[in-house]
């Protein structure tokens, strides 16, 4: 179009806009909405339901406040609840545009899948396990009226608290407002973890076998340990049972939720064996380049944004002010594991990979979700720098030196950083926080602020996750592997799995 | 890069990272940032504005609570209304990710300017003739001020409303907040509305005439139905009036959102009839296939995540705790929906397309949002499992048997799924609550749990809604397609709707 | 598949419906889970912590109200300050959507580095610089241990401040819950304008004077201009000192966030030249078109979701009612604007660009960010309604007339529609709100309402924000020019840059 007809048919319309502007300035003060007036927006007193309308009396407006508490604290904990379950959207983006065009479908299928897969089985037993024994519901007002039961070994002379036993289909027994509030948080974070080995396992894993994990690991792995952590359990026992420090603390699930899904990742990657075409028989590797990164970037952008819930969320309170500090110390440590990949490649005079730098501020992420309400800011950025190297370290000695194929690197991202976030925090925890938290009695304290046994508990608690979930995970994709096979047959990983597994292709022309 | 040159030139990091953490352990002690001292900072009695600071009297800390109370509720309410918004994006990604790859910039473009049109459209006249009739407020801190005024029609000695006639361009009459947070929330609900036709009718739809379509139905046919359901209208009275139940009860929008869109969708793919080469001169039916599924997959969990904000934020009330009931309800049918879709394709032997795994979870959050606050965690499983067969069952007829060309499922998911959910609020609902919530006196309680009306009132409501909408809609685009041809024409629709409708390609390589 | 076969087949599963329903009816009700019977769990006067449990005395209660307050404040900041990070991927998304397939790494690359690059800047010195001159945290619950000091020139007897001082690496001085809620709060918006340029300056911007880029404005010229407005300094101060209705207010940031990140979008454009193609030896343009639509409508939505926290945020507080009224003028000005472009292009003949109908809706949102919370709803169709069509003019006289290449109009949105939106507060401000609001005494009022002397203040803020701004940056852009080189090669930029500057392809087949 010629520019000059283009500018004087423009003129045309300023008569018009000043015309409008005149009529604006004409009809703008009688439209003038007056004040927000109406007594009952602005919340007099009359809001407080009173027995006697505009008289309350001291115990009315008590019960007020407290309910209003209790609501602030539910809302928070739900609305942070739904960022988590948004991470699904997050980790199919990530996975998916990490990995091969031949495999969306498939690789999205399987992100899909386990949102709900692992939902129901958290439903039918998975809670449960993990909260049946110890519902901590006192944040979101008490719960007078649900029982809860642990299943306990006793030996040493102490007990050993093993599974909840209440709370199965969320039956009856356990029908609370809080309680519900509590299985939505819980079962998003379940969710997480059970998502971590579809990284691991892409490109090569058939339906079959995944959908029969995704019960097993939402049923019964991930309840077990995360009862061990943050349901009461012989872990979170060891400050009382041992005197070390408050037991093993983990505040949003460095270990339950990461350790635990990149434990899991790393069993099924060894147990699967790498993509063909990934080794060469001399020893050699094959890097193989993610077909979508705007995918795995707003994939990332979505995972750090739902991590504010993660975080910030398990306080299960936003009356406890503190949800800022993890807020903040959340984000400085991504953005730091960030910075200090693309830093390692300036320094070796490489490319600024962006998978490489979504991965460090995932794994900067990964590494503070267990410290992240008991360090300052500074040593938030310090964890995460680190964790943004050691992402990158343990990724290429898993790729290069074990062998060992993990397409999006789950377990350098969750299994290394959510070990290194445990080991942070009984280093970096500054003494300020931990009181009534989840149970906890006086703040926690960590080696560099004087309490070494603090970091022994964190140790004992990666270490069993490890054991633990290594050994359990391993068995299982062996033995699930004679029940149906664990691997595509090779033509269709040649193929792509999308027509094979999915009966569509992911994209079309 | 040379592996063992790598494992060296990491070697060298090491003094620097132990030298490091040296540092940290040196310093971190004397960054210590002390307590959270600050004494407003964990909520002194002095935050309470007294009229001598520090001294509250009993009405001042009254009015507090209160006005805690409403900003509670306005923040949930309008934080819930943000979470539907964005579902716009859903809808326009599973949309665009299920239709062809030569319509996508059409696609959106329909998706992206419903939002505006319909917006526009509800300041217009939509909002004053749904709620102009009974502004229901109190939740958000009463509105003394706020006048509403009702059309009423006197039949066989009862009253029957009609439509509000208050609140046109939210002029100065409804100037109050708690009036504008009602309308934020309700104006992204008609949004869902007028999105769900752009789904049945793609890939042939001229954007004159879906112009036309998207002011016609958020000006008057969404507000009209929802008048009577929402805003105090006819429907809404069928308790009162006749004793059925507690009237026609629709928590978040089964039929005054989805079923009404379904419909709509309906109505349209009825009269603009199948896509060129969807069915062929024999009686055969070919499958077109969508393009991009990764698209509709996020665009999936996108709906899922702003979901919660639907059924949840439909309390207009944070402090109503029965928010995480139905917020764990929501997500339970989802599921459901979503594991029955999967087992019917397994019992049948086929692959899980992920398209019918998607719409069957949408299908279960479809049915759950009329019973959602009103049944047991349990119930919505069963609920939504329905759901999940349902909305492949209804698919294939219309597609099959009827030949009605639905691109995406819109009338499936939308409309059968919108009635079922209706139904089964009048089956499953259990009496433990309503009573309070948008008017209603007493809990609402189902056929299985003692109340046969109630049901009645759902049939009538569903009934109302079908016939109603159908009819207006079909004369609707009837008559418009004499104003602009409702069809593009047949070049446009088999080289791609791009370039002729939005003058742009959707994709460039 | 044959149809009558399906059919046939589904009728063996109307007697297992059946079946099943007639299973829900006996058991559902026993499995009724009664009412929210736990006493807790609604919230009774227990909940407030007294010292006799159940015994609250006043004191108790007004701490219990005060200490919610806050809550409801910081957990609403909180919040909306997430909703603003999620923005990061709208604009990695609209930019990338926007320019052409070769480049997706690398804008992708771009936006996600300055995410953490900015992050990084403004945690060591960019908040100290803004907020540490006069820490308004009131709204958080004051902050009564936490310093600040402001660098203050005096000058013709008056005061004027310049830069705070106080809070670097957010070390132990601002260790307070409600600082760091502010500065979670403000980071966020940093990135927004450090994101800007990174449209204007795409597909030909190096990364490492990106990288230099990302520091220098994180760390000085927005913490800079940001203080004068918002944190106290000589901008603010406009009023006392001279009389100028309530100094220089920008509401959310249209001139702060956007108008500065415009500007420098537009220096950067300037210095760093039009894109190899883009302009033709006889003068006469090119349109180099974006590449995927879908991506940059869904960026859209992200956007206008993001904004709701945006604006509606910029309370700091949930307990301030006026919420709603922003969060509804947010949403009518993005759709005005959507709508005015529509009818511009329609009027002419032309198709509706997907790309000028979400150019439209943003500017229409970068427009109302300043006034949203002074105007009513009519005058913010009417902000963003011209919004809209400024959009456009000043977008195809850069283009067109200017010759100055900014490929995703980052200017016309956010530099023009930025000043626009200033100054249309020094207009239809309706002196219904601002008392009380980041310091300001007494409502804010426009022209139209009969103060002109706000409008002279808005224009001062204005103008020197155009004059500051571009100064500063043309000249950091050209010299940093000298330090690395501004512009890839132009080899590299007609190749595309993924290889070159990221190492990795965005697309892989």
């Amino acid at each position: 179009m010629n520019t000059q007809t283009t500018t004087k048919k423009l003129m045309q319309y300023l008569p018009g806009i000043v015309l409008l502007l005149m009529i604006c300035m004409a009809i703008a003060p009688s439209l003038s909405f007056g004040q927000d007036s109406a007594g009952g927006a602005t919340g007099t007193i009359n809001d407080v339901a009173a027995a006697t309308p505009g008289k309350p009396t001291l115990e009315e407006i008590g019960a007020t406040a407290g309910h209003n508490k209790i609501s602030i604290n539910m809302t928070w904990t739900l609305i942070c609840g739904f960022l988590v379950m948004f991470m699904q959207a997050g980790f199919a983006m990530v996975e998916t545009g990490f990995t091969q065009k031949k495999n969306v479908a498939h690789t999205m299928g399987m992100n899909f899948l386990v949102y709900a897969l692992g939902m129901f089985g958290f439903w039918v037993c998975g809670f449960a396990i993990m909260f049946g024994g110890g519902l901590n519901v006192a944040a979101l007002g008490g719960a007078a009226g649900v029982e809860s039961h642990e299943y306990v070994i006793s030996l040493f002379g102490h007990d050993f608290g093993i599974a909840g036993t209440v709370g199965f289909f969320l039956n009856s027994k356990v029908y609370d407002v809080t309680v519900f509030s509590l299985f939505l948080f819980q079962m998003v974070f379940m969710d997480t973890t059970a998502t971590i080995p579809t990284g691991s396992m892409a490109e090569r894993w058939s339906m079959k076998s995944f959908i029969l994990f995704a019960l097993f690991i939402s049923m019964f792995v991930y309840p077990l340990y995360g009862n061990w952590v943050w349901g009461g359990g012989w872990l979170a026992m060891l400050g009382g049972n041992f005197g070390l420090g408050h037991g093993m603390v983990d505040f949003a699930g460095s270990s339950v939720v990461h350790l635990v899904g990149g434990v899991a990742a790393l069993a099924g990657a060894i147990v699967i064996g790498p993509r063909i075409g990934k080794y060469n028989a001399d020893g050699t590797v094959n890097t193989i380049p993610g077909h979508n990164i705007p995918m795995a970037i707003v994939g990332t952008f979505i995972l750090a944004f739902g991590w504010f819930g993660f975080n910030a969320g398990s306080t299960l309170a936003g009356t406890d002010l503190h949800i800022s500090v993890i807020a903040v110390n959340t984000m400085m440590a991504g953005t730091a594991g960030c910075l200090s990949a693309l830093l390692y490649m300036m320094v070796r005079g490489e490319k600024p990979d962006p998978g490489m730098l979504a991965n460090g501020l995932l794994a900067g992420l990964v590494a503070i979700t267990a410290p992240c309400a008991f360090v300052n800011s500074i040593s938030s950025v310090i964890i995460g720098g680190i964790a943004g190297l050691l992402v990158i370290v343990v990724y290429n000695f898993l790729d290069r030196k074990l062998k060992i194929d993990d397409p999006v690197g789950a377990f350098a991202v969750h299994g290394a950083n959510g070990a290194w976030g445990c080991i942070a925090l009984g280093l970096f925890a500054d003494g300020t926080y931990g009181d009534g938290w989840n149970g906890v009695k006086g703040n926690v304290t960590g080696l560099f602020y004087g309490d070494a046994s603090q970091l022994y508990a964190q140790l004992i608690g990666v270490a069993v996750c490890f054991i633990f979930v290594f050994i359990v995970m391993y068995t299982f994709f062996k033995i699930s592997n004679k029940i149906t096979p664990i691997r595509v047959p090779a033509a269709d990983e040649i193929a792509g799995l999308d027509i094979p597994e999915m009966g569509v292709k992911g994209y079309l022309d």
